[in-house]
């Protein structure tokens, strides 16, 4: 199933993504129905359809909004780990993102004001239905509510002031996140084998197999897990391939009127604009 | 006004602390009311006192436990920078922590079971009531509802396994936040001027001046908002002074039956105990 999320007339909406058109099922969250351990599939097979939307038609809203943790994978590529000049940690490198950085598919990536640094990260999110701490490699895929695709918008320049990434990865309107949430009898064990790529203005920029990450999506969650309880509603982000804007000769940035779009083979396209942050007055 | 959040009967209360007596205020959360935007002063004056309990016998809760964001600065006092061997940046260094990772006064602090490296790090601890995006240095203070003990425990081969500090600072049970949530009328403007100490078993191994921080809260409060959009309820984690065990010779980690305990000036200390992790069976 490919769950959506919109706001119409101000409400919060779930639909159901069937054959380019959106089946309503009410006012409804992901995030609540993850917080209180609902199952989406049988949700979904159960609820009313209250209406029908065209997809064009939608003000998208992210997947989730309210996520207790949105915690991101660095260097889980090795041709990044290269281009980025880092030697290819043996862990997962982890930052986390704030809910506030979060964009839907169709909503503008914002270029700030303080910086002219603004880079693309295609990625595939994986959505928590269940969390624990200690979770068995063999178990992972059980806690997996769906899958996401997802622009980690990086302010460079900012990401490097200091020895930590998180203000270069935490501006307001950067990370995009959607447009569906995909559940995992729609895409392959662990999600592996799919083409991931990323298009700046209609050019490819990105593209390389979900395969190839350093850490597949068990390692990740049962790694994780040795230190933090994961809990339902957790997003983790699972890495950049090569072809990043700032490691180019040279640098290829995200400037206002670019479109970004991430692609996964199987999955709607992520789409989003890039604007300037509106000058103050 | 002091503030502190305790569970009686499986219900989350909320207290004033008045000469070592706890005015219950009812069932209520400074999460709540800060996301409500309530003012806790006339909160709490025009509240009915609904019992008293002593100090000791309560069972606290962090001052807040859903925080939006607990962002966490690094490297903000220069001795702590030098002893850390890093180069002062001349930006805050900042990392997330998660509301997984926090506990109250009083709970243990537990050291995992895959790292002997469990450290230190008392701090002052900063909560908005208000927010905003581009939040001016001479309006900063307005938007704190109050001040807080944190020992920002480390877990310290983590934190360096790959060049993000994340999972280090973000083990379950490790980031200790209390006990009181204390109004800034109680508090010098901006906290200044007041000694930060961390004690371990009894024995001074911080102490500093919150003058002596590189950046100071209004300045920390309006850098972030340059980038980031802070909301009621996110807590701002000021930095550790030099001292921490792992720049020691030997190592000062800390190991279950320890007591750490954290203290600021006019402010209730932050005591934990140190415990192993139990076995998993």
């Amino acid at each position: 199933m490919r769950f959506v999320q919109f706001e119409e007339a101000g409400q919060h909406k779930l639909g159901l993504l069937k054959e380019g058109n959106v089946n309503v099922l009410g006012p409804a969250s992901l995030d609540d129905l993850l917080a209180k351990g609902v199952d989406l599939v049988s949700y979904a097979a159960g609820a009313e359809v209250t209406g029908e939307r065209s997809v064009e038609e939608l003000k998208f809203l992210p997947p989730l909004t309210r996520s207790g943790k949105v915690i991101c994978v660095g260097l889980n590529y090795s041709d990044h780990t290269k281009e980025s000049n880092y030697e290819q940690p043996n862990y997962p490198t982890l930052f986390l993102r704030v809910n506030t950085s979060l964009v839907a598919h169709n909503e503008p990536i914002v270029r700030p004001n303080v910086s002219n640094a603004l880079d693309y990260e295609g990625e595939l999110a994986v959505v928590l239905k269940s969390g624990g701490r200690h979770i068995a490699k063999a178990d992972a895929l059980s806690h997996v509510a769906g899958y996401a695709l997802f622009n980690d918008g990086s302010v460079r320049d900012y990401q490097f002031k200091t020895p930590q990434w998180t203000v270069g990865k935490n501006f307001d309107g950067t990370g995009a996140f959607g447009p569906e949430l995909v559940t995992p009898d729609e895409v392959p064990h662990g999600a592996r084998g799919l083409q991931l790529e990323t298009r700046l203005n209609g050019e490819v920029v990105q593209s390389a197999s979900t395969d190839t990450m350093v850490f597949d999506i068990e390692t990740l969650i049962s790694t994780i897990s040795e230190a933090i309880t994961l809990e339902a509603g957790d997003i983790i982000v699972t890495g950049t391939p090569s072809g990043i804007g700032w490691a180019r000769e040279p640098k290829l940035l995200m400037k206002p009127g670019d479109v970004c779009e991430v692609t996964v083979e199987g999955f709607m396209p992520l789409r989003n604009p890039i604007v300037q942050e509106p000058a103050r007055g």
